[in-house]
This record gives C-alpha cells, structure tokens and sequence, in this order.
C-alpha cells in the first residue's frame, strides 16, 4: 500500500482527553479515531491490527475443536430473566423494547447449544461487538463500552471432562498471547468467579505499569492471585509476595451449572472463556512501545515492513516486495526525511527499508528493525530473500 | 468436517412462526436459528456463507480502491444533531444515554473523513453489523432488526469525479451479484433518493415472487423502475411495462453536498453505497432452492462437497479430499440412506458424493450436482481431479 493513499493521518501532540498510552500512541499513529467516552473507529491499519489478532485466536480456537457461530447483539428480556440478570449494570437496554445489549452471552448460548447439540462435549465460540455501560471508559481501546471479543463455551457431561478442556484452553491462550508478543509479561492468575460463577477462575494478566489491576506473585513458587482473592499466604507457605499492576486480557471460568440449570439443561457443565480482542491490542501497545512510538510484534503488525523512499522513488522495491507476497506500506509522501522517519517509528512496523541517493550509490538499502538500534546495508538483489528471513 | 461433530441439526417441519421461504430453509436446513423477530443467530454452516459474501464483497471493494474500516455501532446523540436525524425511527435509542445504534454511518464517516484524509477522492467501507427499529421484521433474514451490511462511502472534489466512480460501484456490484450467483435475476432499477438524497438513486433487485418490492420494467427498453419513482412512461417513450416481485439486494445514492455540507467539509460531493450481507444469503436462498431444499450457488456454498458413507463409512476418501484443499463435509452420521440423503439435499452443498458397498464393488463413488438429476459414477482413483474440475 502507498502511504500517499492510505486513509490516515499521524498527529503530533497527544490529544488532550486521552491519557492511557495506548489511546495517545494509537490515536497519533492513525491506528484508531475516537468517537466518544469508550468508542472508537478502527481506521485502515488498526483494522489491520485487529485482523491478525482475530486469525490467531480463530486458529488457536479451532484447534482445540472450537467451531465458530455468530449471535445477535440484541437480546430479548425473556432471556436473561430466566437468570436473574436483566437488572445488571453492565447492560445497556433499548430504549422502548424488551430488547438489551449484549455485553456476555451465556443467556443465548445455552438455549442455542439445548436445541442444536446433537452430542457433547461442544466447544462453540463467536469473534463479536459487545457492549458494556462502563462509567470508568478512560483506558483507551483498554476499556471499552463498544468492543470485540472472542467468547468461547464449552459444554460437558461431566466435571472431569470439563477439567481436562479447560487446561487445554489455558494452553491454548499461552499460544495466543505468545503469537501476539505478549507471553513473557503475561500470566496466569487465580481469581475469584466474580459475576460468572461461584467457583474460582483465572485471568490472564499483562504485566504493565498502566495496568488497572493489581497482581500478586509469590516469591516462592510463583503463583499469581489477583486483588481480590489474595490472601497473604500462598498454597506454598510463603508469605513473600510481590505486587505488580496488570492488564486482564483474558478469563476463563469454570461455570458447572450455573446457567445450564436455568435452562433444563441436564447434567451439564459449562465453562467459558473470553478474550478481549481490541483490549489485546491495547495491551500490545502498552507493552511495546518506546518515546518515538509503537513496537509492533511480528505476527500482529499491519504490515511486513515500511518502506521509505527518501530522496529518491523506491517503485522498483515496491513492486518487487509486494510481487514477492511481503506485506508493504510505502512512504511515497511528498515529505521530509525526518518526518518521514518519525512516523515510521510512531506506527512502529518491524522493519523499516530505505532507499535513498547514498544507499542507492552502493546498490543497497538500509535496514533497520523497529525493536533494534543497529543499521544494516542490505544489496538490493538480496533483499527479497533477506525480508523474507526475517518473517 | 464431519457432520457428526458439526454443530447443528436439521428440522423436519417449517417453522411455525416463519412465513418467508429463506428462514424456513434456512432454519430446517441449521444455518440459523431464530431468538426473536428479527433477530438470529448464525450457526456454523450460516457463518461460513456469511464469509463467502463478505469475501466477495472485500475482493470487488479493494479492486475499486476501497479501503476497510471498522465504526462503532453506537452512536453520540451531537452526530445526528447535526444532520437532523437523530428522530429518525430506524433509529434505536440507548435507554437513559444520549447514543444511538448505527442504521446507517454517514454522520460518522463524515467528520471522520474530514478529519484523516489527507487527498481525495477516497473511498471508504465496513463490513458491520447494523440495527434498524422495523417493525416489519417478518421475511427471515431479507429484513432484520439486527443485520450484516457492506457499507461504501466516496468522497470527491468533483461531480463529474463521483459519476464516474458511481459507474464503476455499479460494475462492483454486477460483479458480486455474478460471483454470488444472483446476476441472472438481477436488475439495476432506477429509485428515489428516498432518506438519503434528494437526487436519483438506483437500486439492485432481485426477482423473486416472495420479494416485498415491486418493480416495473419497459417492455421496449429494458429499463427498470421502482414503485416510488414509477410514471408509467419510460423516457424511450413506450408505456408498456412489466411488474415484477423482488429483493433490493443493494443500492447506490449520489448524495452530493447533503452530509459533507452539515459537517463543514467544503467542497465535497459524497456517494454512498450498500450491500446487505445478510440479506444477499436470504435472498439467494429465496432464488435457489426447490421442494427439498437449498441449491447453494458454488462461491457462497459453505463447503464444496458433501460426502456421504451410507452403508460403509468413507474415511479414505474424507481424507484424501481434504488432504487436497476441497472443503468436505462428511456425513458420518449412524442415520439411515433416506435421512442421510434428505439432509444433503435440505442442506443443499452443490456436489454430493456417495461412497456405498455397491458403488464400492466397481471401485467407483456416484456424484450428483444439486442443482441436475443426473447422477454420475467415478472412479475414487479420478475423484480429486473431477472434483477439482468443478470447482
């Protein structure tokens, strides 16, 4: 793609109602636009973003036998009365009709996996808006009142059966927060069932500064509790902790028949499991980043590499990259060296190509990795065959 | 996939509280499933056509310089203030919040636009869910309260520049219809401007005797009118029409300055153009089907084949097609011949395969297109290259 055509545009200043880094960096990079308290448009390379992080999960989830549906957003009164959770805050009703939104879907799915399921166990999961009435909207893309995730549920015969797939849906989001980057900050924690279930559950915790949870590690052994359940001794003994601020990218909960039993349906457990798609690509951002911009991760950067043409035109690469399969945003602009510099290192893509006059002389471009200080001359008739190395 | 894990289910009897031949089919069949009027869900099957349109959709937006974008579906109140829609009754409110759903996106990409686009024209779309307060909702999925819409907006400095991309929105739209096998039956139709515009617009409809549009068309000339603008004499002069049952499958509007004007984008004409998603699926199911079921057209159908072990069980085959990239779903099921084959013809994937004890004697499989009587015998050594042939 040519950067001259892209719909989008980077920002200088920060804006001034915004002060989560990931809203700041996101917002100047013209990743995303803000609409209100908690609403965003996501433009052409956010989208992008949140694409790749959509195709992981996807991959992952079916893997371990997910297969994905889609359900409304509208949601009938009826529904969530069978449950007792038409009143909740969380939910956003429609003006005039029996209608709410849906900020979780156990009310919808239950019946759904009732009347469909022809055998269990089933692992159905959708990639869908949902919609929160959340006073504390001020995280950016963190936390949102309109946002996308992938809720996953699962239905068992047995509590045994139930166990053993929820240890593989922990394995399989360790896989997914290590596609998106995010593995060696992120960890398991104990938490409490909150508003899905009496038993315990587990987040998956981001450690970041800006975080708006808090976790504790025992110093021990290792295990992570959040807030609310942290007791000041871990199962190990110690009493040694270490307290750190977390973002939540994921939960899984251990239903039973919480919602199973509202809806006749016999003898089976549930469990679910959720991934805040946009809230991830927050996280991301909030992780990766440096004083100049974003850092994006391999496998969820919009594009493979930025190419810059600084005094001179860089077609021939253009074409030769994108021939090639390899993902290319092409700074073609009318522009300044260093502006076109600064914004390749405020929309962060991993590797960054120029061509100009002096690389040029020498047959080369120069390479430069977004997480990397070092400069490297490449020949151009090497360069395919070095991007692609670097995939 | 094998349709003994696949999570769905077919019905024998329609269902009671749907008229409209889609959801009928649609529901027996287990694409979809009704939770209110207006309102479904999306099954596995119905949510792998819905990515075969909107595959379609991508492919002819990108191929006339579309760029994709997501917006929220929840609207700030200041917006629609501006344009004076905000008392629209398509609208649904937000029960003590000053938002509304998103029915259509004008007054957000508007500013929007305004805001991050450096050099026009631009064309920008979404692939989104949209909510419409109808109180009409009684025609399966062609008219829904919570629905899946291709939005297109184009922004231009000049009339003669909007004409001209006009035209070629149009041949997008023939070919998506093409691709989505609805071409035959369908007619560009001249319209009012209706909500949007003051000027012309034209609308795709397909013909079919359940559609809830009545079109006119000149017997002379071919041109096609709907009932609002109809005149009863063809600007060739001639008087002698034909009326017609049909879908609006799509429609395309020149709004000139009547949204770029309110937001203060001097200068601008706007087009804008849609494509319901969803209502494409009902409306291909209301064109395809006969007495036993669907007859998905090849591009949207949900797999390539349906394979079927009646009296012996076809996993060799299974393996191989899928080892060969065809999407197969396999019946597996423990039903007998009758059931099996009542289902794939309900279910309707364009090429049925049957492996029994007696096609297996002479090393053969029967093949029969859903769509032709004939059945055809081939051998399993020359299956994957016939099948290949097919698609």
């Amino acid at each position: 793609m040519k950067q001259s055509e892209l719909f989008t545009k980077t920002i200088k200043e920060n804006p001034k109602d915004e002060k989560s880094i990931n809203a700041q960096l996101l917002i100047r990079a013209g990743f995303i636009d803000k609409l209100g308290a908690g609403i965003y448009s996501y433009l052409p390379l956010g989208l992008m973003v949140i694409e790749n992080i959509k195709k992981i999960v996807r991959e992952e989830m079916n893997k371990i036998g997910g297969q994905e549906i889609l359900m409304p957003s509208l949601h009938p009164k009826e529904n969530w009365e069978i449950t007792g959770r038409w009143g909740v805050e969380e939910m956003y009703k429609i003006k005039d009709e029996n209608l709410g939104l849906g900020w979780t879907h156990e009310e919808i799915i239950t019946p759904l996996v009732k009347k469909y399921a022809t055998a269990f166990p089933k692992y159905i999961y959708q990639i869908q808006t949902k919609f929160r009435n959340e006073p504390r909207a001020k995280s950016g893309i963190l936390r949102c009142r309109e946002f996308l995730m992938k809720d996953l549920y699962s239905f068992h015969t047995s509590e045994d059966d139930l166990n053993d797939y929820y240890e593989k849906v922990k394995e399989a989001y360790f896989k997914i927060y290590d596609r998106c980057g995010l593995k060696e900050k992120t960890f398991l924690t104990v938490a409490s069932g909150g508003e899905f279930s009496s038993s315990i559950s587990h987040e998956f915790q981001t450690i970041t500064e800006s975080g708006e949870d808090d976790i504790y590690t025992c110093k021990n052994c290792g295990c992570s509790f959040n807030k609310e359940i942290f007791d000041s001794k871990c199962d190990c003994g110690s009493t040694e902790f270490e307290e750190k601020k977390s973002i939540e990218v994921g939960n899984i909960f251990k239903l039973g028949e919480k919602y199973s039993k509202p809806f006749n349906m016999d003898n089976i457990v549930m469990g679910c499991y959720g991934i805040g798609i946009t809230r991830v690509m927050g996280a991301i951002v909030e992780v990766f980043n440096d004083d100049v911009g974003i850092i994006w991760p391999k496998e969820v950067a919009p594009f493979n590499v930025h190419l810059l043409g600084l005094d001179t035109d860089a077609n021939e690469i253009y074409n030769d990259l994108q021939k090639n399969g390899i993902k290319v945003l092409y700074d073609d602009r009318n522009k300044s060296a260093g502006e076109k510099l600064n914004d390749c290192d405020l929309i962060g893509i991993p590797i960054r190509i120029i061509l100009s006059k002096k690389t040029l002389e020498k047959n080369c471009v120069e390479i430069k990795r977004r997480n990397e200080d070092k400069l490297e001359l490449v020949e151009i008739k090497k360069l395919i065959e070095f991007i692609k190395n670097e995939l």
